[in-house]
């Protein structure tokens, strides 16, 4: 049995969880809340030297930590992963996009508006983050324009990966309505099969 | 023939370098001066919408952005990527830590120390910085006491992902003294046959 360490608000979590449902593969999910230091405990800290959600707990005890490493894995031999070399690298650059250019502005503007406190001096950073943020948007609407997904023209992991944050993006003070490509993309996304929301657990 | 969109003193520019001269692979390199907007041109732009370097230009014209994206793809198939689905994870485990919590910090306060001019008012963000950077040095220190590389007891693009912003760590601020495995393993990877330095294009 799969275990996941997780935090039902997070993104990342949710990446998992998305494609754990997709692959109809049962697992049991750990909540910690990393809002009171669930991980960095030093039992955790043993699992997940980085101390950050999600990790992936195999059967016989090895973790696996980053949720992009995560879906990766997941979904190798899976029609989630194309298997063409240069495809394969397209879907890692756009998880990599994920992780450096969108989600340091886009998920972190989310943490600060919606799970801090409306008077939390990290409000102060969300200027940049709302520049970084809709920078990264600008490029996904123009990979978007005239394309179905982000990597040969079906729904992959690039897809999970670029969704998770992305449409919760409002809840970091983003207004979608300037991306009409990627709002589209986002639909197509929630309509594919066994599709679960972030809030379910 | 492959072409290599670089700029000499990026770290991530010289993963790619890195591994090429270890594949014995022949490239063009396209010097891209990032300090004066040459990634942001119209033409740039065309070929990588994110406007970083490095991006490899296939002999066909596709270009691949994200520089571990690009070491993956390289390495596919050689000894530089193991071959089993758990441990080729556990490379992009590393992978994904090096660009979320190492590269915005250890590169970050190089390229303010580094590159910019010595009142630059980004200079304030070097606390910040030295803390990420302490952190994901720490990291790495317990994960190598007692193991030669990072995936597997064997060099891969793990190691090179991380070797290339910890080895000039020291041009960013950060002083490695506290971290004797980390010291050890970077010797390490010096050593390894057709390695090359930072500095040759």
């Amino acid at each position: 049995m799969l275990t996941l360490h997780d935090f039902l608000s997070s993104g990342n979590g949710y990446k998992c969880r998305l494609l754990l449902s997709q692959l109809a593969l049962p697992f049991r999910r750990v909540e910690l809340d990393i809002m009171s230091g669930a991980t960095r405990t030093d039992a955790y800290l043993a699992k997940n030297p980085n101390g950050r959600v999600p990790a992936l707990e195999l059967a016989d005890g090895t973790v696996l930590a980053e949720s992009n490493a995560i879906l990766f894995f997941l979904a190798e031999g899976t029609p989630f992963l194309p298997e063409g070399r240069l495809e394969r690298a397209q879907v890692l650059q756009w998880l990599f996009f994920e992780q450096y250019s969108h989600e340091p502005f886009i998920a972190v503007a989310r943490f600060i508006l919606h799970l801090l406190p409306a008077d939390h001096p990290r409000r102060a950073e969300l200027p940049r983050l709302e520049r970084g943020g809709l920078a990264a948007l600008a490029v996904m609407e123009r990979h978007l324009a005239g394309r179905s997904f982000f990597v040969a023209d079906r729904y992959s992991i690039a897809d999970i990966a670029l969704y998770a944050y992305t449409h919760v993006a409002g809840e970091g003070g983003f207004d979608l309505t300037p991306f009409p490509a990627v709002r589209a993309w986002l639909d197509r996304v929630a309509d594919q099969p066994r599709h679960i929301p972030i809030t379910q657990g």
